[in-house]
């Protein structure tokens, strides 16, 4: 990007049990390596560089995942890393990415707001996509959407409204005629054969005057925080003494919801949010018959499973199964049929029924 | 029993990788808690030291895991457990035994053989019936047959011949027309129906004497060593000496399929060898969906599975799965389909060529 007033706003904190046992509250999602040999964070640090520069990527997180968020981006300059106090959702969490952008850069500061945990497969089409919704910031709250490849019910969609006229040759930009929530079935089937729907990606390009408008106005809990910790000799301070008071909510339903004027980048960019493990074989290459095998596990004769066994766990040695999930770290061991694998949660809750809580 | 004559003789070498990782080269399946809080070989020496006392129950085992039996059953005199020099099969084993009641109660002395590592549900009728073989083989060589209860290829048959005459109201008692290496399915579903056959228990009841007698004639070279450490001063030294030179060979092949005069007291006793991980939930009372899960692993939703986490394994967590076997210890980890649970030899051969020796 060429604007030196943009700043990439990283939304690294967040649970994440879906990846149970490799994500914990101690080690979200986003650190885990699922595409490669870098962690999540780290690629969309790497994507965040490209577009603004190292110096103006910031991270917010939780505060009890900064240190390990730090270990994961060592070059990443101290005070890039934000850590929320208390964990109050997305709005909150860009809210904070919005003050530090003010702050070094005034409030025509562009923030381009990722979430950390999604794979992005065609880098290249996303970084175009990212400089032309930075380039839209400037006039309003851009979004990127994500063509669907199926019928899915665990994401929002966006409708898309018209086209807007732009110079030829460059990617499309749309109004946004809306948002919805999580369909049913029948319904995500309809939004899919209609062409008119993308998922909501959760990436939002604004400036970050606009940021602290739009929370005055819909969420003012935020807004006054927000303001006062742009006016305050020291911001951390002012916002350690009133975010645990700010409305928990996310900047979807908190603001962009409410708010008119939007525009989205349709894009296709081999996006995928790796909610689950049955997600692994989206973003790492399968074998033949469709297996993921990771970290020295051992699967003879199976097929369309994964099984994953990470540095410390025992020796797994898994055999003949079919659409299976095998996952094993040093202290715990998943196994789920792959298409029950969002039932990873009752393992998840049986643990901490049993007193686990060192496995959560 | 009665005789002050009768000896024990359990055989209890064996490697078994069949139940991995719960089994090694060092903790052979009858040293596991499978049938309930005590070893397979526990409960041998139990069921033995009924019948014949515990003075004169002796364990036949493998050098390197005579320290394991020991532990195992700490009760039992240190001169009953005789450790082989080198596994030489279960003729020779049997032979040391016979040599050791011999030594202490002249040829007369009956010996009594169990394999260690079957599981037997019905005591009450087990030690019945072994008192009714020990009392035979004071004029033969006898066996324990057991009815099968399915198509079994995976172990030997042997065919009953003609009732003997006995006083009514005992159990009957038959000659050996002979016996059969394990068949085919077809020949297997012959054999179950025709109700003339009995699945091979590897439990022989003779003298002493005549287990000297029968070596000679049919092993020869096992034959002179026994001979020439019974007349010994120091029979340990002289079976060290020459015991790596008998030949390697079961007591089955070796000598009861070339002798003659055999009685067969035929018998059901909850019989079964736990030959597989798949065999648990005749030895463990399943649930009420067929599960058997063990030392505080979790399952959820599972459906005719065996789970187990052997003390010091990581959590397991399982849910939904049908017809599974996972198997978790301190160091490794089994995941197999219930009906492939002999594959299991296939990981542990993966472990072999990955150099974990450790896991063998």
């Amino acid at each position: 990007m060429a604007s030196p007033q943009a700043f990439a706003v990283i939304l690294g904190g967040g649970a994440g049990t879906r990846l149970w046992p490799s994500s914990r509250r101690a080690r979200p999602k986003q650190l885990l390596s699922l595409g490669g040999p870098e962690s999540l964070l780290a690629a969309a640090v790497r994507r965040a560089r490209a577009v603004v520069g190292l110096e103006r990527t910031l991270i917010v997180t939780a505060a009890d995942q900064e240190a390990a968020v730090r270990a994961d981006i060592p070059a990443l300059p101290r005070e890039n890393v934000i850590a929320e106090p208390v964990p109050r959702n997305t709005a909150a969490a860009v809210g904070l990415g919005a003050v530090a952008a003010a702050r070094r850069a005034g409030r025509d500061a562009i923030i381009a707001v990722f979430p950390a945990d999604p794979y992005i497969g065609d880098e290249a089409t996303f970084e175009r996509l990212v400089r032309l919704a930075v380039a839209e910031a400037r006039e309003t709250i851009v979004t990127i959407g994500v063509r669907p490849t199926h019928a899915e019910t665990g994401y929002g969609y966006l409708r898309v409204g018209a086209r807007l006229p732009r110079p030829p040759g460059g990617d499309p930009v749309h109004e946004v005629a809306g948002f919805v929530e999580k369909p049913d079935l029948p319904t995500a089937e309809r939004y899919l054969a209609s062409g008119e729907y993308l998922w909501n990606s959760g990436m939002f390009f604004l400036t970050a005057g606009r940021m602290l408008d739009e929370s005055r106005r819909h969420l003012p809990g935020l807004g006054s925080l927000l303001d006062a910790a742009i006016a305050a000799p020291n911001p951390a301070a002012a916002i350690a003494a009133g975010y645990k008071d700010v409305p928990s909510i996310s900047i979807d339903n908190g603001i962009m919801e409410k708010t008119s004027g939007l525009r989205v980048v349709p894009g296709e960019f081999g996006w995928n949010d790796v909610g689950s493990w049955a997600a692994l074989p989206a973003v790492r290459r399968p074998d033949a018959r469709g297996n993921v095998v990771l970290g020295g596990a051992t699967l003879i004769d199976g097929e369309g499973s994964i099984v994953v066994a990470e540095e410390g766990a025992p020796f797994v040695g898994v055999v003949g199964v079919r659409d299976l999930v095998v996952v094993a770290t040093r202290d715990a061991i998943l196994v789920v049929p792959k298409d029950r694998a969002q039932d990873v949660r009752k393992v998840v809750e049986a643990a901490k029924q049993a007193g686990r809580t060192d496995l959560l």
